[in-house]
Parts: C-alpha cells; sequence; structure tokens
C-alpha cells in the first residue's frame, strides 16, 4: 500500500494554508455553558495543524477579538499574515448539543464582520503548497483559490446550508478540489443518495479524488478511488465539547500531509489517524483547551494507541 | 496481543448451542417487500456459525414450519435435536425499514408456539462448550443455563424490550455471561448512562467479561478490560435487508470462538472481524439468502478485506 496517486502532483512547498472562520462561541453542553470563548473553523484547523507543520491562516476578526484571543496564534508559530482585523464585531455562533452530545442546535449566527469579507491572500501566501478551504461561503472559497499560484494540494470542507443555498458555487469547487472533508449527513445530501458507498462514488465524479466522511462519534471513512479506509473515533471517557472536532480533524489530517511531496495511500491513512487523534484531543475540552497545550509527544502516544485500538492479526 | 485472560477457562468442547428464535419475517425494505420469509435469531446465528464449527439449535416452531423451512439446517449440518415441533403457528415478525435502513419499525409480533415455549436441552447438548442466548426473555434464557453442564463459555444477547420489562432476570443472567453483546442504544439504556465507555464499564461491573457494542452501520466496538477493540462496519453498495445482521454477528463471533480453548484478546478481536463479515454478507440478500449458499473462502476473502480496509502503517 504505498502506490502513488496516478497523475501524482508534488506538493514541495510544506506549509498549509487555511481559510475558515475565526469565531466567538457561546457554547452549551452537558458539562458547562460558555460566552464568547474562541472558536471558528480556522482556529481549530491552525491550532491543530501546527503540531505538523508550518500554518498560514487567512481569517477576519473585529474590534472586539483581543490579544488574549490572537495569542494562541503566536504561541503556535501560526503565521497570521492574514488575519483581517476590520471594524465591528467578530463572527459569533451560539450553540447547544444534544444530552448524548451527537447533535448541535445553532441558536444563533450574527455574521458580523464575516459578512462583507472579501479574503485577500498575502504575498506570502501565495506560493503554500498545501490549502483547505474551511466551511464559509463556497463564492468566497473560490475567490481564494483565484489567487493562489502553482498547484496546491486542496482540501475542502461544507455543510447543508451551502448544499441547499450554493449548490451552483459548491460544484465549482468540487471540480477544482482535490480532497472533500464532510459528515455523513452532507454525503447524503450532497450526492442525493442513502447509500453511502454509492453517494462516494456520486461525488468523487464531482471533481475531488478523496473523499474523507466525518461520522462523529462514529469515526471516520475515506474512499481514495484506489481503497477505501475506516478507523473509529478514539473512544473516550469524557467527551465535554464537540466543537471543533471536525476542523481539529482537518488540521491534523492536512498538517500530517503537508510533510509529504506525493500523495500515497500509506500517507493518506495516517493522516486520518491524525486528524482523529486531534478531534478526540479537542473534544476532552472546552474551545481551545484541549488542543492548546499539547506535546508531539501526546499526539504520538495516542497515535499509538489508535493502532491498539484498531489492530487484529491476519488469518 | 497473545495474552490469556486472568481466571481463563479452558473450553474443550468445540460446538455451539444456541437458544432463540425460528421465525417467518415479513419485512419490508427500500428493496423489496416478502411475507413469512425464515427468519429468527437462532436461525441466522446457527447458519452464519455453521461455517465455522458444529452448531446445535434449541427453538420452537409451529406446524405450519416446513420442510423447506428446515432444510437450511440440514444443509449446514446444524443439529436440529433441539427443535421443538409444538401445536400452533410459528413465531412471527414483521417490520418496516427507514430509508437509510438504520432503523427497524415493528409493525407486527405474534408469539404463538412461543408464548409457552420451556426449552428442553438434549443430554446431547448438555456439555456444550460455547453457548449463545439469543434475544429471549432472560427468564427462558436463565432456563436454558439451568440445564448445561460444566462451565461453558456463554455469551447472550438482550432488547430494549427485556431491559424496561425485566430487569431483576436480566440482571440474573449478566451475572452469569462471560461476553454480552447487544447494540448501543441498549447499552446505554442498560447502564442508565449516555457515555459509551462510562456505560461499557458500568455493564461489566454487572457480570459480563467482555462487551461487545454492535453498532449497525457504524460498525463494532469490544470492551475486554484488557483492551478496547474497534472496526468499522464493512462498506456495502447494496444493503438490501439488515434483518439478522446482529445475530449473523454472534454466529460469525461465537463460530470463530469455538475454535481456541481459551479465550485471548487475538482470537476475540478475529472473532470480531468474522462476526462483522457474517453480518455484512447478510444484509446483501432477503432471509438467510446473504448466508445460505457462502463458502469458507467468501468469508475469507472478505475477512482480508477488512483488513485491507483497516490497515495503517504504524509511525
Amino acid at each position: 500500500m504505498t502506490s502513488s496517486f496516478a497523475n501524482s502532483s508534488q506538493f514541495t512547498e510544506s506549509s498549509v494554508l487555511v481559510v475558515g472562520s475565526v469565531a466567538l462561541d457561546s457554547v452549551k453542553t452537558p458539562f458547562g455553558e460558555f460566552d464568547d470563548i474562541l472558536g471558528g473553523s480556522a482556529t481549530y484547523f491552525s491550532v491543530a495543524a501546527s503540531f505538523f507543520s508550518p500554518v498560514k491562516v487567512v481569517a477576519v476578526v473585529g474590534s472586539d477579538f483581543l490579544e488574549d484571543h490572537s495569542d494562541i496564534f503566536k504561541r503556535h508559530n501560526i503565521d497570521t499574515d492574514g488575519l483581517e482585523y476590520a471594524e465591528g464585531k467578530t463572527f459569533r455562533w451560539k450553540g447547544e448539543y444534544s444530552p448524548d452530545m451527537n447533535e448541535a442546535h445553532t441558536l444563533d449566527t450574527q455574521l458580523n464582520v464575516f459578512e462583507t469579507f472579501k479574503p485577500q491572500i498575502p504575498a506570502s501566501y501565495k506560493t503554500s503548497g498545501h490549502v483547505f478551504l474551511g466551511n464559509i461561503d463556497p463564492e468566497l472559497q473560490l475567490q481564494v483559490l483565484e489567487q493562489i499560484e502553482g498547484s496546491p494540494l486542496v482540501a475542502c470542507d461544507t455543510m447543508n446550508f451551502w448544499i441547499e443555498g450554493k449548490i451552483d458555487a459548491l460544484k465549482r469547487i468540487l471540480s477544482k478540489v482535490r480532497i472533500l472533508i464532510i459528515n455523513d449527513q452532507e454525503v447524503r445530501m450532497l450526492a442525493q443518495e442513502t447509500n453511502l458507498v454509492i453517494a462516494a462514488h456520486k461525488i468523487m465524479a464531482m471533481g475531488p479524488q478523496i473523499l474523507v466522511v466525518k461520522r462523529g462519534e462514529y469515526g471516520v471513512l475515506m474512499f481514495t478511488g484506489q481503497s477505501t479506509f475506516g478507523v473509529p473515533a478514539f473512544p473516550l471517557e469524557k467527551v465535554v465539547d464537540p466543537t471543533g472536532a471536525g476542523d481539529s480533524f482537518a488540521g491534523g489530517f492536512m498538517g500530517h500531509l503537508a510533510n509529504y511531496q506525493h500523495l500515497t495511500d500509506d500517507a493518506l491513512r495516517r493522516a486520518v489517524i491524525f486528524g482523529s487523534v486531534m478531534a478526540s484531543f479537542n473534544v476532552e475540552q472546552f474551545s481551545l483547551d484541549g488542543l492548546s497545550k499539547l506535546t508531539r509527544s501526546d499526539i504520538d502516544i495516542r497515535f499509538k494507541r489508535f493502532k491498539d485500538l484498531t489492530h487484529f492479526e491476519p488469518i
């Protein structure tokens, strides 16, 4: 399983550019309730990815975004040249989780500075070898891609809101990305097909060569055309706040891949495990607290525990 | 990971005794609708297990149970000395699945001959080394255990109906079985705990040394106290009828274990894979059609495909 992918490009530049939201979240789970805590897809992604490779963030915040909030980027050596400070308030999301933590109910979304956001990619970002388009308006995702030079490895996320409301722009993005990372409900909705395997094939016909299906507490399935890979989520005694799990996954996944010049099945499978490791740490605490104090050794130990979790002897 | 379990008994006799239902099912799924087709927990279990070890079935059928129906037991060399023919009609279940096949809605249950069933274990069955107590009234499960000699490896299944209605008898059974095989909703209901890992520990404190958690299309988690093992379900393009998936799993699982004189972590993990293989074949067709024409080679090939599905290189 060391084969490279056909038409495999070379991704020589090892940094990861991420565009997405930086947010102030108000979150209620059975384990607590916090207002205006740091969140957002670009935040979770970039902190998770920073343990594996250099990260450059593109996002917008408002004048209420304090030095305390931005400290986390500095502490993880995340390049914030692309973090725009705009007049107004930072994007806000308010949500509450069901008792089993499998579902988030959005109580309020305030776009604020995101409403007029036009992502500007700094010159120093344009040659990034790896790009992650976080879950934002697919038209903004397209604007970002247009500003990137070369042929980076591009992965993207999306959600039901864009599948329903912006399917044309979304399909344009899908024709331009190599990897799509979404959850199983989104897979079924996008493909209009209940069988996940058939749905995966339909989506891969829209463009992405690789489809990574996030299944929450049940883990991840990855379809690459060459093979299918599946792993359960790490069984945890303490799941405190699932917010950001998907972006933490994507951060570990892309951060690991940024160490490779070519995509291989081995690298992709390990990337799924590192992504699952980062998601598992993230949900153990609120906000970025599950990720921010990790060491690379913590991560590698949990990677090995994934091996213990899934290994069986052949016949 | 070749360690034996502490206080590990020796299970020298390699046959598996199963007690459960033999039923005539009426099933509707998005792929078709059939009336009075062969089903029942003991049927699915025994056919699945028969590919791995000798099987002895204990169940009751009515005078409407035809030679055509019982042929499948003969063809798989399943011992039917414990299959009682009673006056009246065979147990009937009628159900319909949701479009995504994840949920079965029971439309009708007719206990019929099962209503007065008192399982009688034939003398030739009493020294079975391995026993599976299918999902029936826990008081009947207790009656079966009382008739068994020696110290076989005992596994059992149950359901929400017994957890709600017969919790005392169920707890008596749990204190006597080594392995419990139930689904994740049943785990949470039995433990009165939403976190699956904590729930597993609570249930293991009730008796079972090993808890196997079935998660439908998401696969299986097994807690042994020594380790936790997880595997996704086999991704299938064609899921036609999920009826009997859990019992087919249990059949592959126990059938494989019957080849070992001691429980080891390796054997248990492989048993989970063989169980998952049998469940995956079962759901591809209605009734027993997915299992009945298999060869051992088909089974071993899919076992290897599970290795391809889940393998990743260590770091």
